[in-house]
């Protein structure tokens, strides 16, 4: 298996140094016209993703596995849409800035480039397939597609449209390499490709993301969970709480930045948190709270120390009353997940410092976490969410499949 | 040994966090009053360090050894610059950029902020402790500092003025910590220390560096192999060959970004290579060449496939004629360690070209290969070279200690 890999890896590695010299017209071109490529096989397409399907039910996959399965029109359109996107982008490649001149009349400065050979681990959306694609093709990547078993007539369908759109514009077919054997071997075998695949990056359910970071001797981008926070501060617009509370819990609690825990100050505990309790109680919201929170509201059962570090994606909230800013800010670095944080707050020293204490890839002010994403950030599309501290935090877009490297430009310079 | 080095982190995070609140005028007041104390406890310091080589030499280390460990009055000197030099450096901290307006009215940018936990592991260099002590508080970070059991007395002497330093400035003591424990199991648990250590940075051998590249949990930013390459354009202006062969040969060859293959084009071969040889004769390299070269140098050794994948760190230089210019690209992509590769030509496209296509964190046009340094590019100071293709390429300085994180500024926008 390992030298099933190596052999991939080592085409893939070949065709990222053929990419280098490949210019942005034909990158969009090949993106544009697999768009086109996904509009004309719409038939084909839906009918290897109805496979997948078959095969899912007599597994008795879930029904939330299924879903994510499913190929429609409409997602098919989307990711009509999303190549179009990543093709109207601007290239983040050969960027050149920074330049100094030196005392000794060298110039210095960074140019960017891509990483190299990207390998995606990913489960049963076939959509990761194009979006992977497309974004590592655009950002001079090659890359490594390793798929879930139950997407895989999916994603030989689509492979086959991409290698043609690669052809078409005269670029390397191995730019997109696929792993066609399923086993879990072949995940441990990429994990191991060091110095042949640069950076793993895992799109899955937690087990995928724990295995993978345990077991990668390559670098990984890793998305973990989404424990986001709203702290109510004591100088918060009362209207702009129990919206963005609501919005932030409610508009889609399966993903990775919908609130988990709220924080209030004690100041407005008593004020807000009926009405915040009444707003979620349109939508059956089950919250969890704190001694001082049962105390005003007595309905509600009590949170206990694990639902601090839940990610429950559920419709469920756990609130507790905190003293002070400080507490809030403590209670986030300890308990969050570094992912997503908003304070809501009319005091502009609060906000500032909030800002500046959150260690998390997003922080936020009076806004809703939900917001936290590729596309609400104007990435055009993300990759994934990284929940790392290095080389990229939050929604990975073009620039986080980049790197920088130095450019030193002489006229004879000796040490 | 899980379990000290867990109290250790955990007391390093908890600084970590009261840093953030720190501003930078803190933090220069620590490491300006650091290199006083150090002015003012020479002779204690001196001592110290005496009793390290002392036992080094009864253990009979080698000399090369001893001579890394040993500090005198010039290398104090240098380690007062240093710390000089970073205090004057400006505070990377905060710096927000890339702020734009979306259509619904929310400001999103990013803001520079530090890695958090930095664990360093480290050999026999003392002067390792000051350097990484001061860049990881400068930059924000806490730091982890666990040097080699050879240098003990004298790491200790030095800790004993960081935690000075840092109380004088209010500043929290565990800032820098220090692993007094220098058993290979101190090493271990570092590498396993998930949610803890943030990132852990290798200085040392090749041993040392493979061997936490092996074992790390925790991310890793490191620097291994500099199997830098010098290419002799066809157009490449003769004197400037010479004189940065020469240089980027001799002037220091047991550093990393000495140069170790020359390649040189099959239509300057003839002409050059014998008087680049006679030039690297006045220092005894010992030349080894492609079958080409030797019969225009036809008393110099042959080259073997090892040779051009050897760091010699010594004065020995592998020489290759090659085609044309993508036969030297190709070749030092393929045998290179994408550490510092330089092209010596006049062409102008060509020189494009090389920048673009050799895939290492330096890339060069006439200049020496030398120049890779965290002082000739003006960072200051560096921690480290990263080989590493993932956060940072090259000399690591304060901006490699950190990253950016998205700010999202709201007025109650919901999605």
């Amino acid at each position: 298996m390992q030298n099933y890999i190596t052999q991939i890896a080592q085409q893939a590695k070949a065709a990222f140094y053929e990419l280098a010299n490949a210019d942005s017209a034909a990158k969009n071109f090949a993106l544009l016209r697999l768009a086109e490529l996904i509009g004309e096989h719409e038939s084909a397409l839906l009918a290897a993703n109805a496979q997948d399907i078959e095969l899912a039910k007599q597994k008795n996959l879930s029904d939330a596995m299924i879903d994510r399965l499913k190929i429609s029109s409409g997602s098919l359109k989307n990711m009509i849409d999303g190549l179009q996107q990543i093709a109207a982008l601007p290239d983040p490649i050969g960027e050149m800035d920074e330049f100094r001149l030196r005392p000794n009349g060298l110039r210095i400065g960074k140019m960017r480039v891509p990483l190299g050979v990207i390998g995606m681990i990913y489960e049963a959306r076939p959509n990761v397939t194009i979006d992977a694609a497309a974004l590592c093709l655009k950002s001079g990547n090659a890359c490594i597609l390793r798929g879930g078993s139950e997407a895989f007539s999916s994603n030989m369908a689509l492979a086959k449209l991409i290698k043609q759109a690669l052809k078409e514009a005269k670029l390397p077919e191995n730019a997109v390499c696929f792993v066609e054997n399923t086993d879990r071997e072949s995940v441990g075998a990429m994990l191991q490709a060091v110095d042949l695949i640069d950076v793993i990056i895992p799109r899955g359910g937690k087990n995928l993301v724990a295995r993978v970071t345990e077991q990668a001797r390559v670098p990984v981008i890793k998305h973990l969970d989404g424990i986001c926070h709203i702290y109510v501060d004591e100088s918060a617009d009362s209207n702009k709480a129990i919206n963005i509370v609501f919005n932030a819990k409610t508009s889609r609690c399966g993903t990775c930045n919908t609130v988990e825990t709220l924080l209030i100050h004690q100041n407005r505990a008593a004020e807000l948190l009926p009405n915040i309790a009444a707003k979620l109680a349109e939508k059956n919201v089950e919250m969890r709270g704190c001694e001082r929170t049962r105390e005003i509201l007595p309905d509600i059962q009590a949170a206990c120390e694990e639902d601090w570090a839940t990610e429950y994606l559920a419709l469920i909230l756990s609130i507790k009353i905190v003293d002070d800013f400080g507490a809030a800010v403590s209670h986030i670095n300890q308990y969050g997940s570094h992912h997503t944080d908003s304070i809501i707050t009319e005091n502009y020293t609060r906000a500032n410092q909030f800002l500046r204490l959150v260690d998390s890839a997003s922080v936020m002010v009076n806004a809703s976490t939900r917001f936290a994403d590729g596309f609400e950030y104007g990435l055009g599309a993300e990759i994934g969410i990284s929940t790392d501290k290095i080389h990229v935090r939050g929604p990975v877009g073009l620039h986080g499949l980049t790197s920088q490297k130095w450019v030193v430009l002489g006229d004879g310079q000796i040490r």
